[in-house]
C-alpha cells in the first residue's frame, strides 16, 4: 500500500462514515422531534439495515488493513491524521468484539427500548420498561465484556464517556463534595427560602418560543447552521458534521424557566460542537471530544453564565418585554433569586445547581450496582426513591417523576450522569482561568458573549476531538483539575442568594 | 443460482434499497421542513455520499446478475415477484445508462439546486436561479438521451412520471380541455362574482394547525402513520414505506383555504400510499404507482370531494367552532361558494378548479419548447408571463408569483405537471364509478369517509404499484379513460355555483 493514496483513503472512509452518521443520526433525531406514533418499528427496520452496513464498513477487511497499515506508519502521518487512526481503531477494536449480529440486533433495540421508555414514561408504567431495561443492562453489560474482558464492566462505560475515569476516581470526587455540599445545602435550608413566582404562571409555547431564539441568538449561536425544535427530553445533535447541529427543547406552560435553561444547556453543547475548526467536518475529530468537556460547555453556559447576576439583569427586560402582565409584579434581582432557588427536588433536569449533584450520585450509585449484579431492574424503583429520601429528603410520588424520568438507560448510556458533575466542576474551573483575561462580569452586563466565546474557542471548542480531555484541562487550566473551584463558586453562589 | 435462494435475495435487495430510501428521503424531507438555511452544503455531502452508495447497491454486478436469473425464471416467480423484478430491472437499466460521476454529481446538484430555488423564491431573484435551471434542464435532456437515446427527451419524462402518455396524447387530452374549459370559463366570466370574503382575513398559524389536523381525522388519515409539518410548498412522502408518511402544509394567515385544501390534497397522495398492502412494505411494490394515479387521488380529496358541497356543510360548522368572530357573518353556502370561485390567478396551487388546467398547460408547452430547444432558460419569465397573459388574461407583476413559483424543476421533475390535469380528469371518471355503489353524497353529509376510503383501497391503493396505471384505470373503470367526465363535472359545478 503507498502512503499517500492510505492518507486519502483516510478522508474517503470517514467522509463514508459521516454520511453514515448524518443519516442515523436524523433518523434518531426525527424519531424524538417529529416523526408519528406509530412509525418506531418502520425506523428500526431502516436502523438495523443501516447499521448493519456501517458495521461491516468500519470493521470490514478493507478498512481494518488501511488503518493498521496507517498505524504502523503512525511517525509519518501528521497530529490529525494520527489522532483519526488512534479513535477509528479503538471504534474497530471494540466492533470488532462484538458479534455482529448481536451489534445489529442492538441497534434495532435501542430504537424499540426508546420507543417504549417514552411511552412508558407518559403512561407511568415501569412495568411495560422493566424487561426492555432488563435487556440494555444485559447488552451494556456483555458488550463491556466483549470489549474488555478483564475490566470491571461500568469501569469500562465510564471511561467511554469520559477517558481517564473510574468507579474509584468517581467516588473519590463525590465524596470531596459531598463533604462541602451536604452542610451548604443543610445551611441553605435553614434560611427563609426565596420565591420563585416570577418564572412560574402560565406561559404560552408562542412567547416561550420566541424567546428561545432570542436566547440563540443572545449567546452568539448561529442559527443558519443550529436549529431549534421540540421534544420530550431536551438533547443537541450533530447531524453529518458541525455544521448542521440541532437543539431541542420543551415548554412547559408553568415554568417559564425550563425552556429557557434547557435552550442555553443545549446552546452551550452546541456551541461546542460548531465551534470545531471547518477542517475538521467529515471527520471524527469534528465536534466535541468527551461527554465531561461537553457537559462543562453546556453546564457553563446554562449555569455559570445563565444563572448568573449579570445574565439576569440583561434577560430580564426581554422578559418584562414579551411577558409585560406576568412579569409587571417582579424586579431583576427576584428573577435572579428565582432561578437560584435551592430546593431538592424530583427532576434532575430541574434542579438547582447546588442539589443537582445529588441527583447525578444517586444515579451513579444505581449504575454501579445494577452493573454489579447487587440491584435487579425489577427493584429499581424501590431503591430510587429510597435514595431520593435519603439523599435529597423527599418522596418521590410516582416513576413518571421518578426512575422513568431520564432517557439515558433507554439507549444504553450508563456511565454518563457522572459526567454531568464532573463538566459542571471543569467549568467552575475554566472561568477562575478565563477571568484572568476576560471581563465575565462587563461582558454579561452588557450581554456580549463574544469573548467569552472566543476563549472557549479557542482553549476547548476548535480542537473538536484532536487533543485529550485531559490534554484540554492540562492546556487550558495549567494545573491539575481541582473541585474545590466548583464548592468555592456554588458556596459563594448561596452566599449572594441567601445572605448566608 | 438457486431460485430459492435468489427469491429471498430478492427481498434482501429491497429492504436494503427501502433503507437507504428512507435515509435519503429524510435527509430531504429535513431540508424541506426543520433544517436550518445553511446546511444545504452539509446535506448535499451526505446526499452525494449515499447516492453514489446506492448507485452500486443498484446496478452492481451482484445485483444485474440477480435480477437477470429472476428474469430468465419469470414463469416461475408470483405476480409480486415478476413486478418486483420488472421495476427494478427498469430502474438499472436506466441507471446503468448513465455515467455514476454523472449521476453522483446530479444527486448533489438536486440538493443544491433546490436550495438555491428556494432562496430566489424568497428573494424574487430569478437571475440567481437561472445557471441552476440551465444546469438542470441540461442535466435531465442528457440523462433522458442516455436513457432513450432514440426518444424525444421531453416524451421520456412524460412516459416516466405517467407511463403510456407522450407530447402527443398530451396535447390531445389538452386540446379536448381546452375546448369546453375556455367557453366555460367565458361564460363564468359574464355573470356576477362570488364573494371568496368569509375565507380571507387574518387567521392565526395555531387554529389553522387545530384545523388541520381535525381534517386529517376526518378523511381517515391514521395519525399514527401520517405526520404533518410546514414547509414552503407542501409535497407528501413516504419514508422507507407507508407506515412513515409525512403531509407537509403552509399556513396563510390571509387565507384560510390554502392550508386546508392543501392538507386534503397532501392527505390524498397519504392515502393512496399508506392504503398498500402492509405485506408490499419496504419493497418497491409499496406505495402508489405512477404521478397521474397519486393525482387523481389527492386531486379526488382535494376538489371532487373537498370542495362538493356536503363536505362544505359538514366542515362549515368547525370553522364556525374555530373561528366564532370570522365567521359570524357567513353560512355554509358562502363558505361553499368561496371555495368554488372561478377566477383566473397567479398561482398554481390556489387556482380554482376550473382555471387549474390552464396552469398546467402553460407549464407544458413551456416544458416542451426547453426541452426542444426551441425557448432558452433566459427567456422563461418573459414567455412565462406572455402566456399568462394569452392562457389566463392575467399580469404576472413578479417573478416570485411567476415562474419560481413551483418546485418541481428544481429537482428535475420535468414532464411531471400535465400528470396533475390527468390525475384530474381520472378522478372525475372514478367518481362516476364509484356513484354506481357508493352513495357518496350521504357520506360527504355525514362526514364519513369510510365507505369512499373502502372502495379506493380496493380498486385503487391496496394494489400499491403491483398493477400498471392503465391496468387499475380499465380494471377499475372497466372502459376506456374519457375526459367527458372531467368536463361534465366541472360544468354541473360551475352551473351550481354561478346558475349557468
Amino acid at each position: 500500500m503507498d502512503l499517500e493514496q492510505a492518507r486519502k483513503e483516510l478522508i474517503a472512509l470517514q467522509d463514508q462514515m459521516s454520511a453514515y452518521d448524518h443519516a442515523m443520526g436524523l433518523l434518531s433525531y426525527d424519531g424524538e422531534t417529529t416523526a408519528p406514533a406509530g412509525t418506531a418499528a418502520n425506523r428500526g427496520h431502516s436502523m438495523g439495515i443501516l447499521s448493519e452496513i456501517m458495521y461491516k464498513l468500519s470493521t470490514g477487511k478493507e478498512t481494518v488493513e488501511l488503518l493498521e497499515f496507517l498505524d504502523a506508519h503512525k511517525e509519518e502521518l501528521n497530529q490529525k491524521e494520527q489522532r483519526m487512526v488512534y479513535l477509528l481503531l479503538k471504534d474497530i477494536r471494540f466492533m470488532q468484539k462484538i458479534p455482529m449480529d448481536e451489534y445489529v440486533a442492538y441497534q434495532k433495540f435501542v430504537v424499540e427500548c426508546e420507543d417504549v421508555w417514552h411511552n412508558a414514561k407518559v403512561n407511568n408504567d415501569f412495568a411495560s420498561y422493566r424487561p426492555y431495561l432488563e435487556k440494555m443492562v444485559d447488552y451494556c453489560v456483555r458488550f463491556a465484556h466483549y470489549a474488555a474482558p478483564d475490566k470491571d464492566p461500568y469501569d469500562y462505560w465510564l471511561n467511554e464517556y469520559e477517558p481517564g475515569i473510574n468507579k474509584e476516581t468517581c467516588e473519590a470526587f463525590f465524596s470531596t463534595l459531598r463533604e462541602r455540599l451536604v452542610p451548604l445545602i443543610h445551611k441553605v435550608a435553614q434560611k427563609p427560602q426565596v420565591s420563585d413566582s416570577c418564572i412560574k404562571g402560565d406561559f404560552d409555547d408562542a412567547r416561550q418560543e420566541a424567546l428561545a431564539y432570542w436566547l440563540m441568538d443572545l449567546i452568539g449561536l448561529d442559527r443558519d447552521h443550529v436549529g431549534l425544535s421540540t421534544t420530550e427530553h431536551p438533547f443537541t445533535t450533530s447531524l453529518g458534521s458541525h455544521l448542521d447541529e440541532r437543539i431541542t427543547t420543551h415548554y412547559y406552560p408553568e415554568d417559564l424557566s425550563y425552556s429557557m435553561f434547557s435552550v442555553v444547556h443545549e446552546g452551550g453543547h452546541a456551541l461546542y460542537d460548531t465551534g470545531s475548526d471547518d477542517n475538521l467536518a467529515y471527520t471524527v475529530l469534528d465536534g466535541g471530544v468527551s461527554m465531561g468537556i461537553h457537559e462543562s460547555q453546556s453546564r457553563f453556559y446554562e449555569n455559570i453564565l445563565g444563572r448568573s447576576k449579570g445574565f439576569a439583569k440583561f434577560v430580564f427586560p426581554k422578559l418584562q418585554e414579551l411577558f409585560p402582565e406576568e412579569m409587571k409584579p417582579y424586579t431583576w434581582e427576584d428573577f435572579y433569586k428565582a432561578i437560584n432557588r435551592v430546593q431538592p427536588s424530583l427532576v434532575r433536569t430541574e434542579a438547582d445547581e447546588v442539589t443537582y449533584t445529588l441527583h447525578v450520585m444517586i444515579r451513579f450509585e444505581l449504575e454501579k450496582r445494577l452493573f454489579a449484579g447487587e440491584l435487579k431492574v425489577a427493584d429499581l424503583p424501590r431503591e430510587w426513591n429510597r435514595l431520593y429520601k435519603e439523599y435529597l429528603g423527599i418522596d418521590v410520588p410516582d416513576d413518571k417523576r421518578g426512575v422513568l424520568q431520564d432517557s439515558h438507560w433507554s439507549f444504553g448510556a450508563f456511565g454518563y450522569f457522572p459526567s454531568y458533575a464532573l463538566g459542571s466542576a471543569y467549568g467552575a474551573q475554566f472561568l477562575a482561568k478565563m477571568k484572568e483575561t476576560v471581563d465575565v462580569d462587563a461582558a454579561l452586563a452588557k450581554g456580549d458573549f463574544s469573548a467569552i466565546n472566543a476563549w472557549n474557542k479557542e482553549h476547548i471548542w476548535h480542537y473538536g476531538s484532536l487533543l485529550t480531555p485531559a490534554e484540554i484541562l492540562q492546556n487550558t487550566l495549567g494545573a491539575p483539575f481541582d473541585p474545590a473551584y466548583y464548592l468555592d463558586y456554588l458556596e459563594a453562589k448561596c452566599k449572594d442568594v441567601y445572605g448566608l
